[in-house]
């Protein structure tokens, strides 16, 4: 196991009825701005219990965060923060509306151009508390300290993160996400998925217990996924698949063990240059990297293939392509495609996407640094 | 799942040479008072680097924590931290250090007599911060917000908790445990078992990734803590030992689901009345309580059966008979006997045991609190 500091203190208020607890971990008399994206809390009452929680406090609201949250909407409430003196945020939505809270918080107190906390890694040294309630299962983000956001202006988007950045709390109701379209649950468990392999699939440390929790993770998401998408009214598939989504990215299995997140950084290229959905990216990367990366990442595709897909018959090399095989089904079981012709791109796009790779100088990556342009060109190559 | 609320913010420093960061974590300017048991952590020159880490502190001493902390000695630091004005403490040690340095820092700034903080729960409104240096993996108190105090004079062994009371931090370096006696390295397997047994081994409320924590957890008690025993150089062994007894008792494997204790709750009275190791009365307890209750503990019986113990064939009452009888054979298998007898205690000494229990309002255990005073006594004889 590799050396590490691990350190989560967002609290977590999960179970059916929590958003009404809330109230109790937001400081007396605060200013609270919630902040959202559409509509759709709206319409499925999510907001209403909120605002009904929060009777007491003095409320403000900023809709439209959009999905890939932009720098440019985001300066928005930053401003309508400022000028109403906001002393607490409260994110009510999905992964993208939390990422982008979280940049809000660092902005409101920042001196300069806020965009440089991403582009410059300017220093995070105040930020606004905020609380989430979550809305759709996928990123981890309310339970971490990071966020990825995007300028539309130069179609940058760009990962920070900041000790400052934990949520106080974050109130997690599998029944707030049975509104939710197919196509959401589905982006949300590959997002899920392809986190977990990101801190798995490397090379081995022998760190038992990390493993076994991201297998956990796994054959839950295997497991509880599909049952969630075909019964939206499967009460313990939902919440076993919301809690599965946070722990995959909280810190817990990244601790002590080497990390990839090359098909994260080869899948921004994607929705910054075509648009994909985040989890539509990492369904096409995943299995080409996989397929690409298979030698320096042979005794954990062995060890994936056993524990995961209960793959025991066979050579290894068979096994190894077995794998990554019942990766990419499963990803297209859930509605997911896995190649980018899927989405009508073909491999005349590849040099664009390479050039933005080179431009946010993502040219070692990998868990070993060792993955450059040429190899995210194979990647690509085998994902057409 | 069930509702649940999960909070840790205890920060860990995990890996060789962690002691060299500790003093970024203590407010500069704190009189520090360490807190430790024996002489062990001076002999085997850890001590000295906790030392060496806190130049530039005040830094006060208080030796003498015994196993099974009791409120008379934790009461001598107590006065010691008042007249020197200490605001800070550091545990340098096992559960037991810490476990008593938690009762310190509780009654620190408490009025009147600290030992109603345990006997009539009086609450803790204040305490003391502290951090721990781990020296011995076994009971997860670095981690977690609870404690376990004896009080000598009446023969009474009792738990608190209070959220003030989690660790600022702790620091889990795998090297530091190397000196350990084997008993001791015995005690903290059987010990880190047992608490995930106790999350674990209830009824089933479908909540996979708990599971599946808990079996990793004990998946890796069952293959590195022979290795931790047999050669004590393997450095990767002792370091998933140490994190795995750490996460069987920080929380995470107990968010959601039912909990059951009474084997703790039983093995108490052995230690109060015939002072057994800890980790000696629970592997006493716990294979005689399994199969008193297989009843009750059926379904999560066999799937233990399956995932831990890989028993796939023959009946089902046969699987639950071979898996309780690995678990026996596992913790005979580290040197720690599974039978009152073995400590040369007869049936005699039950009604004592009994009246123990209910002294202690222990009348009502276990995951559905109908675990009373009959079944303790059948549990008991069935351990003889």
């Amino acid at each position: 196991m590799l050396n590490f500091t691990f350190h989560n203190p967002t609290r977590i208020l999960f179970g059916s009825g929590r958003i009404a607890d809330l109230a109790r971990e937001i400081p007396a008399g605060a200013r609270v701005l919630i902040t959202r994206g559409g509509s759709s809390v709206e319409r499925n009452g999510t907001l209403a219990e909120v605002r009904q929680a929060l009777a007491g406090f003095t409320v403000f609201d900023f809709a439209g965060i959009e999905p890939n949250p932009t720098c440019e909407t985001l300066l928005q409430a930053v401003e309508l923060a400022r000028r109403e003196r906001v002393d607490f945020l409260l994110a009510v939505g999905g992964g993208s509306v939390i990422d982008g809270t979280k940049f809000i918080a660092a902005a409101i107190p920042f001196e300069g151009d806020p965009w440089t906390i991403l582009s410059e890694r300017a220093p995070v040294r105040q930020a606004v508390p905020f609380g989430c309630v979550l809305t759709l299962p996928a990123t981890g983000s309310e339970m971490n300290n990071g966020a990825v956001i995007t300028r539309r202006a130069t179609q940058d988007k760009l990962a920070f993160s900041s000790r400052l950045l934990f949520p106080r709390f974050s109130v997690l109701d599998p029944a707030k996400t049975r509104s939710l379209p197919p196509r959401q649950v589905a982006n949300g468990i590959v997002d899920a998925f392809v986190h977990t392999t990101e801190q798995y699939l490397t090379y081995p440390v022998d760190a038992k217990v990390q493993d076994r929790i991201a297998e956990g993770l796994l054959l839950t998401l295997i497991e509880d996924g599909p049952k969630t998408l075909s019964d939206p009214e499967d009460h313990n598939a939902r919440a076993n698949l919301m809690w599965t989504a946070t722990l995959a990215l909280n810190g817990l299995i990244g601790a002590g063990v080497p990390q990839d997140w090359a098909t994260h950084m080869l899948g921004h290229e994607l929705t910054a240059l075509h648009g994909l959905d985040h989890a539509q990216t990492l369904a096409i990367v995943l299995p080409a990297l996989l397929q690409e990366r298979r030698t320096q990442k042979r005794e954990k595709l062995l060890q994936y293939a056993m524990r995961v897909w209960n793959l025991r018959d066979g050579g290894e090399e068979q096994r190894i392509d077995e794998a990554i095989a019942r990766t990419r089904a499963f990803f297209e079981s859930l509605g997911v495609p896995t190649r980018l012709s899927d989405h009508g791109i073909g491999a005349d796009a590849i040099p664009v996407l390479l050039a933005g790779l080179e431009r946010h100088g993502m040219t070692a990556l990998g868990e070993r640094r060792d993955l450059g342009l040429d190899c995210a060109r194979r990647i690509y190559e085998r994902a057409c």
